[in-house]
């Protein structure tokens, strides 16, 4: 059995992968870590879990965690900072949530987050932890910059027409729609019921840190620096990100051919569904699963694709994601504990 | 493996029928029959099960069914009567999800129902398919008739204190919230989201059917015949049932007491979770699971306990408990595909 | 004109004052107090209400507060009771939407508030602000204490049985299923988006404070002590009471003579409509408006009414009962600014 | 006062127009047609409206309309086009809500609808009601088509760049988010609650015919024709649209320039406020309104105008601009029954 230690246990993420790894047949959870509910049941702080998991949280003591195999790591951003690099040195694997490690050169972090990285050469060594895009050097890793919502919906929606040289690489427009538990628990005014029910908004238009991570990664895969205008929207429900992305291609195309290379590029790829022509993605269809619905469209008028694509923001946005990795780092079926289907209602 | 049959499986329970189904370790779906939807794959109607059942949708043929070791009927009321005694002159076990066995004597279905019942005999076999009281019986039926949402809730929610005596059988209030999934997948103007979101209402106040099951059960509990005040209400949310029971009692007690009541006689069952003294349930710590959450209140100037119960009414009050008494009636853990905990998000 | 005032502009209750208030033919407003949003325009904290009252937030002083004519009073529990003295003392009409002046008694506001009442010849001297029982006091008074939204509802679904003497005054249960803004603005967990949204809960179970005023009202109109059992819900919607209440009744009855007592009891209110024998109230139906709708079931096996009402929280059962108040008050049409339909979508 | 007549009462925009009617102070509602509840009191089919105006459907009586001053017609696609000619030709100004009347040129509807106009001449004749751009000529008009939901959002957000000549003409995109109101009040499973709750998705991509709308209008503005994206989106709300636009400038700008180009152009319109540099619109700041609220962003990486629109789809995309018009064309203050701020809450 793999031993887990969840740090940030109660948080919306941590949540979830307490709940995921309950179901997973090769991980025992060892430690579970919360700062604002120490000494508490998880089950308490989430009675969902009540006679499933009564596991009480603790304060983070790194000697403890030592000797788990693998930490993931669901702390506010900064605080990941200080601990990673004490687990890593303790010969843990980890799996970090939170965007400190998800970048290619330490510029760009430091650039869109506007403070100096703590642990640079830390950066350099971790791997981007997008399965569909970085499989083989994910089973080596020793510390994963787990993806976020956003971006995992957003760069898998774009990334077959960038990288069959089809797309244009300017003018990509991704406009998202993300559910109130990308918020995370913190409280909010904006996040309160009676303030974001029946109401839908934009916010950090033009500035969201998750552009970064999407332009690095499709920049990667179409070998020239592309940047692209990136609108997260929030709605009045729980889970869900949809992404709708506008990409002009070099040529005439039609729905049939560009579905064919989306099913192509994704043919090995359980977690990614991609629709029939006339079928478009919901958020219900993945919501509670590990499964990313892509849908692609032709406009015939505009020679422009627009490509929708949808995922459950705390499973394949975060939780789900984090155990897919875990899986490959350990040597285990990718599907362990994340095949079934998700909740339509 | 146990082969099974789902009939009605596009409607929302034979949904979460086949979804739990497919965790399901011991059961192999082998076949979907959907009057609806014949032709199509289960995965086109719900685009949630695309990769994990792609399996077709067929009309009923008796022959077919036949080879199967038992089918669930989440058919509408009535067209279950057809076809039930067919499948059990088969050698099919049947969990049937209608209203159609679930009574001891067929003056009261059809006092309620307002018609004859059609297979009088085969009701008087049939057993009333709720595990806690029932567990023996469900183990060599061939017949289940499964309570629905608001019944199971309800009686779980009143019993021990039936049990045990302390209760006044006369005033006992069942006043109960269900989530729209309770309405079924049917069109109708009070389900669409426009007329049920941000409102709420009773509905068949003094008149609902749930009231005969629960009376019955209640009945038999007591050792004498129970009247009560069941009100259904409908509000905006998609899962759920909330029964808030009031019973007098014939002496004093306190809040301490009456949890212990409620521990020692639900010790033994792993899907019934008594609060502890200064809480109270949530449909949300149910949702997805097939738990049935109870708190119980005292008021002392009324000497009146005020009962709280929560499940989720297509998990425990539908398909979830069709699982467990599959569990039943094939000797298999009890558990089996239901250990899980449900989505608090 | 009526120079008005409003204390606690920037809650909820405050807010909703102000929206009516802006379509107030006879009233203008002329100061908002609000200690949180001081020097901000109350348009910047609900941009609804840009262009339509662009007036900046005050801290209190009571001097500018003298030059009004009417003070609406929101603030949170204690605030209310130091400045209330003042304002009256200046000579101001006072409207308290706190719980500080609606008890007959100071004994019974000190048993359920737990603290010692600060002005109880104030409390003595107040007129509970309930038009349909209280209007002729209402009238010449100083003071009002403005109900709140359980007990307005609850209050005015029970009244009329227990004015006519057909009802029993014991075992009387009333069962409130109560929207978010109820809550009102400030942050908790239990009413962020994530928490609250998709789940039902009962809570302060046996002891919230509004039963003590349902049970002064009701036992005034009985001319005996009534007691109740009053249990409030949360439900997953904005605004919106509903009250299920179960009255056992002294003789049998029908559903005819029941309505029939109800529309005479009303027969001069424009604000409570009373259905038909077969339809019910639903929260949506009252949405944004003054009315309270009540429907009475009766059932025959049991001897019993059950009734059930409905109103918004934040009208009738806050900011339009107060406007309704202010209007008596000044001799006015009672339908001043509040005779509209409510926004049933 | 005007007398009005209103077909098409029962649906959701004819409903709205009623509720804004029944509190305009120089019109009369004389006729309420509606073909489904003919016989029926409006206040029977919404609730929300009873002893506001308990007045009963009728079938269309051309003669009986023929005394009304001007009729609003709420119909379905289609049946508005042979009722209309008549109205016009009895004396009536005539204010449509279908798409029928809104095109200047007779090949785009036949285009856009797949069908032949039935009165070409009275296309030609009709006015484009967007009074915002074309205020004069509805001033005379005897026949409005009433822009709809998305088109006046769209359009209004576009609008200021393109007429001010710093905006390019391709690569427009229109990513519009829309409540559940807007499919109207007709059964259809993906407006079912337990369908659209909690879920969001794209729908007709590339093809919905209001790209037309916006496409003829932006094309006048800018004099060259214009082809844009317009992707709308259904989210889990009942009111409002959002609509994020992406437009290329032809030089540098900043966001304080982009909103004093909004400012400049809407200067004398009460109905649209436009937002500080700082802040977005949501649609809750407008739902129940008939304002539309704007938000400008500039992407100095990307040399490109973000803009974000929010109106309520029924109001100001519907029935609240159809009073609007009516205002316009009577001769009244344009705000008459309009001027309130919708509900927040």
């Amino acid at each position: 059995m793999i031993k887990a230690a969840v740090l940030g246990a109660t948080g919306y993420a941590g949540e979830e992968l307490v709940r995921l790894l309950t179901n997973h047949s090769e991980t025992s959870i060892e430690l579970l870590v919360s700062r604002s509910f120490t000494g508490k049941k998880i089950s308490e702080v989430y009675p969902s879990l009540s006679r499933v998991l009564d596991k009480e949280c603790e304060e983070l003591d790194i000697d403890k965690a030592a000797k788990c195999d693998v930490a993931f790591t669901a702390l506010p951003h900064g605080a990941s900072k200080t601990v990673i690099p004490s687990l890593i040195e303790k010969g843990l694997k980890v799996i970090d949530l939170s965007g400190d490690y998800r970048y290619d050169d330490v510029e760009t972090y430091e650039e869109w987050y506007g403070e100096k990285h703590s642990s640079p050469e830390l950066l350099k060594e971790s791997v981007y932890g997008l399965p569909e895009l970085h499989r083989e050097k994910i089973k080596n890793a020793r510390l994963i910059g787990n993806p976020g919502c956003y971006t995992t919906c957003s760069i898998l929606g774009a990334a077959p027409l960038l990288a069959c040289g089809i797309a244009e690489t300017k003018n990509i427009i991704v406009d998202a729609k993300s559910g109130v538990t990308g918020a995370g628990r913190g409280l909010a005014l904006q996040t309160s019921f009676c303030e974001c029910t029946e109401t839908a908004k934009a916010y950090k238009v033009t500035n969201h840190r998750h552009t970064s991570e999407i332009e690095q990664e499709l920049s990667n895969i179409a070998g020239e620096k592309i940047m692209i205008s990136f609108t997260p929207h929030l709605i009045p429900q729980k889970r869900g990100i949809l992404s709708t992305i506008y990409i002009n291609l070099k040529r005439e195309s039609d729905a049939s051919e560009l579905t064919h290379i989306y099913r192509d590029f994704y043919k090995d790829e359980y977690f990614v569904r991609v629709k029939d022509t006339d079928s478009l993605p919901e958020t219900k269809h993945v919501a509670g699963s590990n499964f990313v619905d892509i849908g692609v469209c032709y406009d015939k008028r505009l020679q422009r694709a627009v490509v929708v694509s949808a995922l459950d923001n705390i499973v394949k946005g975060a939780a789900g994601q984090a155990v897919q990795n875990m899986n490959i780092m350990f040597g285990l079926d990718e599907k362990t504990a994340l095949s079934g289907a998700g909740f339509y209602l």
